[in-house]
C-alpha cells in the first residue's frame, strides 16, 4: 500500500464538482465525483461491477448514476437501485464503494481509509481560503511526479533563489531556521530574509522598491502532503500585521506513484478589490509553479525512477531537514497502517 | 497460447488485398498479404529470415516478394527463390511460413493452426455478404481492446438502449430470450421488442414512424468471434419476410491480446438501388460502432487490464448468459488445443 | 554491462559543444557536455547528487555548472565548489563523475571506462574529417535501434542495391570479397564493381554517365562501432588516385540498448570549392541515411526486440561475414571487461 489511507486528501476545488460526472484518480483509486440535487458532494468508485466500464461515462439522473453501458443505476451510497434487465432482481454483488467526502475550505476532502476513523476535525486548517479578510485566487496543476518530490520542493524554499527569477533576492538565498520545537504531526520550514530590498514579487505586490524590509517564508506541512506558506514582507523589525501577507496554499494529492494533483491558491489581505491584481497573481502562479517548478520536478522524477528517494542516498544539506522529517512522518504512518 | 489456432479468422475484406503488400498482425503473428498475378491471395510471415526486416517493406515482383533490405526473394509458398549474393546458393533455413488462406463471402479467411485441419467448409456462413438479394455496405475498425470484450458487447444488445441513441426504444430495453436448445458450436442471443414503435434506426430505414411493429435482434456467434445479427422489423405478428431485414455482420479478429480488427457490414433486402441509403448506413455504422461502442469498450479494457475478465468476478445479469457461454466455448477450445 | 566501457565513443561533433549545456545519453549514462572559457570540452554526469535534477537544466557560470534547483556548483572535475546554504560546508559525497574527453578529428571523444586506460592514441583514425585535401559535410541522426543493427547495415553494403535508388547499379549488387588477412581489431568489408557504368551517385558527382569505370566500397570497422568507408570510382584498371574519392564516416554511439547517435560525414577530394555540391551531398546523405536506412533499421529493431540478434538464428549469407565478425569482437571485449 504505497499511500496513506487514513488521511484527508484534497480531492477537488469545490467549484470542480458539479452536476457533471467528474472522474479523478486519487492514490491509484478511480473515483467519480458529482453533486447531488441538494448540493451535497458524492464520490463513488468509478467502475461498474457488471462490465467494469467507468461510471463517469454514464449519466447523472437526479442523485443516481446510470451506467452508460447497460443501465445499472447506483445511488450516492453505491447501492444498486435498478437493474433494467430480466426480472429486474438486483444481484447482491451489484454495488460500488462510496467514499466519505467533506466539503470545507472551498475544497472537497476525501477519506480513503476506514470510515469509522474519518474525523472531520482532522482536516488541516486551510480556513484562509474562505476567510473574508483575504481575497484568494486558486488553480490546479497536474504534475508527472510523485507527490513527495513536490513536497520536498516546497519544504526547501531555498530553490526560489535559483529557479524563480520572481523570487530571487539580491542578497542570496534566505536564511534557514531549524525547527526548535517540532510538533508531532507537523513540519515547519522557516526561511527569512531580514532587512532586505523586496524581490520582484513584493515589488509587484506594492512593496516600495527601494525600501528595506523583513521578508518571511514559513512553510507548514501536514500529512500526507498539505502545505500552507505564510509568506509576507513588512518593515524592518516591524510586526507582520503591518506588512503584506500572502498565505499560499499547496495541496498535493497523489494520483499514482508518479503523478500528482496539485491544488494551489494565493490569498492576500490587501488590495482585495483589485481584480487586475488577482489576474496578475494567477499569472505569476502559473509562471512559477507550472512553468518553472513542474518541469524541474518532472525531470527529477525521470532521473530517480523510484518513489523511495532516500534509497538513492541523496547528499543532504542543512535545508533538507524539514523534507526529510516529513518523509519520515509519512513512512511512519504507512508502517502504522500495515495490517 | 492465448488464441485459438484451429479456426478460420477473417483477415481482410477481399478488396483490401491487392497488388500492394498488406501487413496485418493477427493473433500476434505478423503476416503480409498480397494478391498474385492470377488473382489468388497469398499470406506469408512478414519477417525475412535473413535480417528480420518486415517483408512488406519490400517489393512485389510478379508473385515473388523481394525483401527490401538485401533482396532475398520468396514465392507464395514461402520458399526462397533467389539469393543474389555470393555464389547464389540458398541456405536451407531461408524460408518463411506461408499461411493457408481462402477467399469467401467477400472476405479473406486465414487459418493459423495445423494446415491438415484447414477445412473450408468450417468457415462460418456469411453468405449474406455476397447474396444478390442484399445490398451490403462494409467497413473496418481498429479497436484497442481484447476481441472478447467486443464479442461480449455484441452478445448483449441490451446496451443499445443506453449507449446508442439511434437504437433507443421508447419502451425500454428489448426482451431477452434464453437459449432453449443451444447448438454445440454456436451461441444465440435473441432480443425482441414485439408490438412497438420503430426506433430512430428503423424510422431512417423507412418504417412508418407511428406504426407499431415487431422488432427483432437475433445474434448468432461462432468461434472464435464471428457474429451475424438478424435484425429486422415487421408488422405486429407478421412474418419477418414482409418487413425490413438488415442482417449485420460483425467479424472480430484478434490482433494482440489488447487490440482487435473489427470488420462490420450491413446488408439489406430493400431499397437496394439507393446509393444515398448506402452512404447513410455507413454513416450510422461509424456513428454507432466507431464513435459509441469503441470508446466504451476501450475504457473497459483500460479498467480490466486482463484478458481473463471472469477472474474479476463481474456481476452477472440475465442478459450475460450468451457472452458467458461464448467465453466458455473459447476456453474449451483453447484447452483442447493445449499440447 | 551491455556496452563496452574501455573504448572511445564519438560523443558529439565539436561544433555541438558550446557555452550551452548539452545533455546527451551515451551507453545509458546521462552526461552533460560544455566548453570551458578556455575552449576545452568538459563532460560531467548530468545528475546533481543533492536532489538528482539534471545539471543541464542549470547554468554555466564561467567553467562552473550551477544546479538549477538549489544552486550547488560543480567544476569541470565534478568537484563541488559551492554550497550556498547553511554554513556553506560541502558534504563529502557532493561530487559528480567527470568523464575523460578528447577533441580530435572535429569530434568530441568520450571514454566511459577506467581513466587510466584512456589512451588517446587508441582513437580510430578519422583524420580525413580534418584533412585539408578534403572538403567534408557532416550531420547527425538519431535512430531508434541498437547500434549493432546499424553497424550490420554498414558492413553489408549489398543492401544499397535494394534500399537506395541512388546507389543502385544496372549490373546488380557489388562483388563481395572475403577478408584475407583480418586484423585483430578491425573488420573490413570490401565490395567492388569493376568495369561498370556509374550509378546515380557517381553521375551526380561528375563521373561521365556513359564511361565505364571501377567502383569500390571498402568499409573499415573498428570497435565499438566506428566505420569509415573508402568509396570511389576511377577509370577501368586505373589507380584510385585518378578518380573520385568520397571517404564517408559513420560513427555509431549507443544511446540506450535500442537507440543510437549516428554521426555521419562525407569527405571529397575534388570540387572542394563548390558549395552547391556540398549542399547536394548533405541532401543525398539525408535522403539515404535518414529516409531510407533509418526506417528499415527501426522496423528491424521492432521485429527483433532483443539486442542479441544472433540468438534469433538469422539465416547467414556470404555477405554477412564481416558483420558477424564485428559482433564477435564486441562480444569478446564485453566478456573481457566482465569483472
Amino acid at each position: 500500500m504505497p499511500f496513506i489511507q487514513n488521511a484527508w486528501y484534497a480531492a477537488a476545488w469545490s467549484r470542480e464538482v458539479t452536476r457533471n460526472l467528474l472522474p479523478r484518480t486519487i492514490a491509484n483509486e478511480n473515483i467519480v465525483f458529482y453533486r447531488t440535487v441538494a448540493g451535497e458532494v458524492a464520490a463513488l468508485a468509478d467502475r461498474c461491477p457488471h462490465r467494469f466500464v467507468p461510471l463517469h461515462l454514464g449519466k447523472l439522473k437526479g442523485d443516481i448514476v446510470e451506467c452508460g453501458y447497460h443501465g445499472l443505476c447506483f445511488d450516492k451510497t453505491g447501492t444498486c437501485t435498478l437493474n433494467p434487465h430480466g426480472d429486474g432482481s438486483i444481484p447482491r454483488a451489484a454495488k460500488v464503494r462510496s467514499y466519505k467526502v467533506v466539503e470545507k475550505h472551498d475544497l472537497v476532502w476525501l477519506w480513503l481509509g476506514e470510515p469509522s476513523k474519518a474525523d472531520e476535525t482532522l482536516i488541516a486548517d486551510f480556513s484562509v481560503l474562505t476567510d473574508p479578510k483575504f481575497r484568494t485566487v486558486s488553480s490546479y496543476l497536474h504534475v508527472q511526479a510523485n507527490y513527495q518530490l513536490i513536497s520536498d520542493n516546497l519544504l526547501d524554499l531555498s530553490h526560489g533563489q535559483y529557479l524563480h527569477l520572481m523570487f530571487q533576492n539580491a542578497e542570496g538565498p534566505a536564511k534557514f531556521e531549524s525547527e526548535k520545537e517540532p510538533k508531532p504531526n507537523e513540519v515547519w520550514a522557516r526561511f527569512s530574509r531580514p532587512n532586505q530590498l523586496p524581490n520582484r514579487y513584493f515589488q509587484m505586490l506594492g512593496f516600495p522598491k527601494d525600501q528595506r524590509g523583513d521578508h518571511r517564508n514559513f512553510m507548514r506541512w501536514t500529512a500526507p502532503s498539505l502545505l500552507l506558506l505564510d509568506v509576507g514582507m513588512t518593515g524592518v523589525n516591524r510586526p507582520a500585521e503591518e506588512g503584506l501577507s500572502i498565505p499560499t496554499s499547496h495541496l498535493l494529492t497523489p494520483e499514482t506513484e508518479t503523478s500528482t494533483h496539485y491544488f494551489w491558491a494565493m490569498s492576500r489581505d490587501f488590495r482585495q478589490d483589485e481584480d487586475e491584481l488577482s489576474r496578475e497573481l494567477l499569472r505569476v502562479g502559473v509562471a512559477v509553479f507550472d512553468d518553472e517548478d513542474k518541469p524541474i520536478i518532472e525531470a527529477q522524477q525521470r532521473m530517480v525512477t523510484t518513489s523511495d528517494l532516500m534509497s538513492l542516498k541523496p547528499v543532504l544539506l542543512q535545508t533538507d531537514g524539514p523534507a526529510v522529517r516529513a518523509r519520515r512522518l509519512v513512512e511512519a504512518q504507512l508502517q502504522a497502517e500495515q495490517p
